[in-house]
């Protein structure tokens, strides 16, 4: 796409030492026009660190454009429900959409690859999978047969693992596990025992108060606790292996998209990189004081066992390995992918996560952590 | 500053249910002027990750402005020497630079903070407490004694702690050690008996080759390469505890600033918003190709010891403490900059440390790294 191409042109230049000036002629240019745009959100306003991105896009986009680039942003269910923002992008009903590309694996699991797949890539080795690692190109290329563009705008970070009322010691606790989880993970789940279960957003928490699930998952800290879950499961796991990161993403009508003049693309491409880095600061900020509230109600938190993380990744393997088989899409993009994970891993386990974990151990902090948080199983 | 203000009203107005809505007005706007700035980079050409995210922001602000917003990108040495690029933007010599806050740590330690601090924040929680935190407000308001204004361009990540001609085996090792090394590194260093160095870039190399100096530090992998001196120092230090993070810094004139019509200023948020992402993802694009070739051609990679770490680690709390006994602004941001950091290390130490140590230790993984960058001492 362009952003990709001006990259690739701007490390040519870099090679060959030229100095870098605007492209854009200062020949007289025409008046840019008028535009008024909507956005379907798949979130609602309540998730505000989720839907507040689509509405710094928006803001930004008219600051950049002395108002005549005009993006109204619609809450989940304001002009059409959440889960078919996609589809509403598609034919053309709304002219973008902010959403979560795993929403829709139900029409092909490639979607997924766009936000995150168990066991997959961390928030920053996304971002550079996606903007130097041939990511862009991969699935713009699959979008297009859905007559969309897309953009990465926000990010959760590595999310938790979701709210049981029981313990999770084994492999054995999970056979039989009734867990609200959709998706690719739904699909790793039921091959570890768990029988995923759908339930509409509303439904959730009365249907954990009463049993008739005995799990739940939903984001991190902060925008967990709005939803209420701690005060009905006790344990809090972590981390969510199918959510190492969760990149949300902005669909824009490709039709639509190439008729806007380079200066409003260039604005709706800045501004959604602006609101991915400002989303994801949000969570990491918002999300300590959070944790600290649910430990102080109750929340008991607890890491996965190992042996359970081990089982989940060796059946997410073999998941990958039964939609390749089946669908060329899925595996070019997966086979990328995963080659770019291993590297990354390679180069993350020695600078980025020496420093982490030295950090996280060094006495003073861990002191705090403990009394904080409570025992914190190291694994 | 201008895009804090607009966040705190972005969250009132999300805290309102207020459905967002570009707020610059349709009325007829007044032509935009032509502006051409200079910006004067602290990098050489040659170092394109670093160099590559000021010609990012002027290739961008070009094509969000038509043309009219024009910033010419210099390298250093081109209009200013790398290192006075902060006294060229506060006279007015140039509207803007591109450099380090920290290289200026001689005027005032405080703007190491804008930087790095060993054992300080890494890149997500620096974005985190920039945003979010305050951190902006407080460093902005440090800055304006400088006549200059800060947007963060651009992050290194973690950073490796460099070329050692022999191994560090206990602190014992770092007495004498001569080292090249600056700034508020430097003199945690002395405390624990380094020898510091200061030498002029082009320098560097012969005083290594020669045994004039024992080690050297620069960035990481990518960048390090370029500068050969693992043909001259054989073992590769993990990681830079000084540099657990290293945000690079747009300063542009107050003055020049304040003079923008606020469609630039929006377009030169934006853009180096963007730009600052583009460079941390291209570093961790590019590191691990060149770790690779780094290990084939000889290099010794080794994690500091803990207990050189944790003996660093009390050298800087020391250090922070002397330098807050004397001066008030440092000790302004360093107490609440300490304060968000042991929040994030709480938080980050639960979900996103336990996704990333999971995936760093997970079977396959593990094998095909230490096959590619030889046994790396699990801390």
């Amino acid at each position: 796409m362009e952003r990709r191409s001006f990259l690739q042109k701007a490390g040519a230049g870099l090679a060959a030492g030229i100095v870098a000036s605007p492209a854009v002629s200062q020949q007289s240019t025409p008046a840019l026009p008028d535009i008024k745009w909507r956005m379907a959100s798949s979130f609602p306003k309540s998730i505000d660190t989720l839907f507040g991105a689509g509405q710094l896009v928006s803001k930004r986009v008219g600051e950049l454009t002395s108002g005549k680039f005009q993006i109204q942003v619609f809450a989940a269910g304001e002009l059409v429900p959440g889960l078919q923002v996609l589809d509403a992008v598609q034919s053309g009903t709304v002219e973008m959409g902010h959403t979560a590309s795993s929403y829709y694996v139900g029409k092909d699991p490639t979607f997924a690859l766009g936000t995150a797949i168990p066991f997959g890539l961390n928030a920053r080795q996304f971002d550079a999978w996606w903007i130097h690692g041939g990511g862009e190109a991969l699935m713009n290329e699959f979008y297009k047969d859905y007559s969309v563009l897309c953009l990465p705008l926000g990010n959760t970070g590595a999310q938790m693992g979701g709210w049981y009322r029981r313990e999770i010691k084994s492999v054995a606790d999970l056979k039989g596990l009734k867990m609200r989880i959709a998706g690719l993970a739904g699909e790793v789940m039921i091959k570890v025992g768990v029988t995923p279960q759908q339930i509409a957003g509303g439904d959730v928490y009365p249907s954990l108060e009463k049993g008739t699930i005995d799990a739940t998952e939903f984001i991190g800290p902060y925008d967990d606790e709005k939803l209420g879950f701690y005060k009905i499961a006790k344990f809090y796991y972590y981390p969510a292996w199918w959510e190492g990161n969760a990149t949300l993403n902005a669909f824009v009508n490709l039709k639509q998209w190439e008729s806007l003049p380079g200066e409003y693309k260039a604005a709706l491409q800045t501004a959604c990189s602006e609101a991915h880095t400002w989303m994801v600061a949000r969570e990491d900020a918002l999300n300590p004081a959070a944790l600290r509230r649910l430990v102080a109600a109750g929340t008991q938190l607890r890491p996965f066992p190992r042996a359970v993380l081990q089982a989940c990744h060796q059946a997410a393997r073999e998941l990958y390995q039964e939609i390749s088989n089946k669908n060329a899409k899925f595996k070019k993009v997966y086979d990328a992918m995963d080659r770019f994970q291993r590297d990354e891993i390679l180069w993350f386990r020695v600078a980025e996560n020496g420093y982490d974990n030295y950090m996280a151990s060094a006495e003073a902090n861990s002191a705090m952590t403990t009394k904080a948080i409570g025992a914190v199983e190291n694994r």
